[in-house]
């Protein structure tokens, strides 16, 4: 059995693991923070260190290539990373200098993608042939895997599902549009809907959890106090699941797919979050294009990137 | 050279033309009126009399097949239309039913999805890898052409960008949720929304396009006195650009695709339409996506969904 290295590249944390090229296997998990301030070449050097230390931990494994999931814009032709304001990179060559750190064959492709194709791959949506997939964090990626391959579109941009308007004359996004679906559900976007109700007088518990400093709260605080039973928060959590609702509806009616996956830590708010969730979605879309699709948290939290960038290697090689 | 019968059945016209299989020729275009309140066998017996009128205008060509454009929900493998509200089917055995009255291999498909095929094959959308449409008549209809297939989703649902939400908490859809861009930019949407305007109190000429009588109010009227230079219908064309770019934007974030092909009345608004709807998606869509695309009226009216339906039958009967 060979192995493929699957490398997630996010704005805080790098992680690496040696996957098995049939997904049956995964070794030599291995995680350090970016530090992007510290400059490109830093970086790679990290991420090469990091490989290596996840391909010596899986002891004796044939390891056949690389895959990267990095964010983008990206040339996955070419293997560039046209521009990430996160990492503060341009035209930066990663799937070339990584191959030549690690002396093995390497591909690259969006983290979103990733995750996306992770959880196709090995995760919630395993073998189905129509998957979109949401990836909430600090933003909102989206991926979308027809027939089992990354959809990439003409010029590798396609996916962008966070950034789809779901309110014409709403919130600003940070990418510069306004009502964008991440400028409500996104994890700063929660925290931000939550501070400005507490700011506007919403009797709540909240202030409580981060010793009144607003500045603290953020979308994990506002699962805890609606877990804790909080009426304010939960009035947060059910307002996402309208944006959220209204975002999966909107996929749901173009793509017609099996699955629809949710990543990242939102799935923490569990049924409060997806049950409200599946009541907006039923509300929303067409009946015979929600009968046969399931909305699922991730089942690989922490991972699904690393498998699905070796699996976008295994994709990318078999192709060529 | 063989060719190949399209059918595009509508709820107020049947068309029908007679097509060569490499898309070069049309003959034999021909048109009557639906008529679906006299029942499915009297439309289905018209079908066929107007087919056979196509095949005969069509002196001596050799037809070897029928391609079928209808109103969905559909089976598109079992050739069953499943539930047409406004041609009042439910599971009509469309595809057979023509097929034996031609006496010839037929296949079917959505209307729309055959429009956007059609633009694809032989219109604004010529050979570009990925397309995506819209159809814009009384509502608001989808086609999503990938590599040179109609993407169909799981179960013959895709496509349904038309009941995409863009403004979370507004108009309701006939289709039941709130705020689709059908709502807001389907010919009757846009009608109705310039009659609101009228009725509280917009200074504007339109009631004089109508003899006084509001009711009597559509979309072409309102292009024809923007074109006159009325400053509210103007204001009704933007804000009709307006919601048309949200929801075009999205699908540049989504798809990324080469082309976004816009068929229809509306396209009769020109230029009045197409450069601010040009100018808000470039406002709310990413740069890499929007440099990549052109937004284009189709260039098929009328015949778009003949040839798609032609080229629908050809897909299908190569891929088995």
């Amino acid at each position: 059995m060979r192995y493929i290295v699957g490398i997630d590249i996010g704005g805080t944390n790098v992680v690496v693991g040696t996957v098995a090229e049939d997904g049956s296997d995964i070794t030599g998990v291995v995680s350090e923070p970016t530090f992007p301030e510290q400059g490109p070449d830093a970086v790679v050097e990290r991420i090469v260190r990091l490989a290596k230390a996840s391909i010596a931990k899986s002891q004796g494994k044939t390891v056949t290539g690389v895959g990267i999931g990095a964010p983008g814009p990206l040339d996955t032709k070419r293997g560039l990373v046209l521009l990430t304001p996160n990492l503060g990179w341009t035209n930066m060559p990663l799937r070339d200098r990584l191959s030549k750190g690690l002396g093995l064959p390497a591909a690259l492709d969006n983290d979103a993608n990733c995750a996306i194709y992770g959880e196709w791959w090995q995760g919630a949506a395993r073998g189905a042939k129509h998957v979109v997939g949401l990836t909430i964090g600090t933003g909102i990626g989206g991926g979308i895997v027809l027939d089992g391959a990354i959809y990439h579109g003409a010029s590798d941009i396609a996916g962008e599902i966070g950034h789809m308007t779901v309110d014409i004359n709403g919130r600003r996004c940070k990418c510069g549009n306004y009502g964008c679906l991440e400028a409500y559900a996104s994890g700063p976007a929660i925290a931000a809907r939550a501070v400005e109700g507490i700011e506007a007088g919403a009797e709540t518990s909240l202030p409580t959890y981060v010793g009144g400093d607003l500045a603290k709260i953020t979308a994990q605080v506002v699962y805890e106090a609606a877990n804790d039973g909080d009426a304010f928060a939960l009035e947060v959590v059910r307002d996402t699941a309208k944006f959220l609702g209204a975002g999966v509806a909107n996929i749901i009616n173009i793509f017609n797919p099996e699955v629809v996956v949710i990543c990242g830590g939102v799935t923490l708010a569990g049924d409060r979050l997806f049950v409200p969730l599946g009541a907006e979605v039923k509300r929303r879309a067409f009946k015979p294009a929600v009968d046969v699709c399931r909305i699922l948290p991730g089942t690989l939290p922490g991972t699904a990137g690393v498998y699905g960038a070796a699996a976008a290697f295994l994709h990318q090689a078999s192709a060529r």
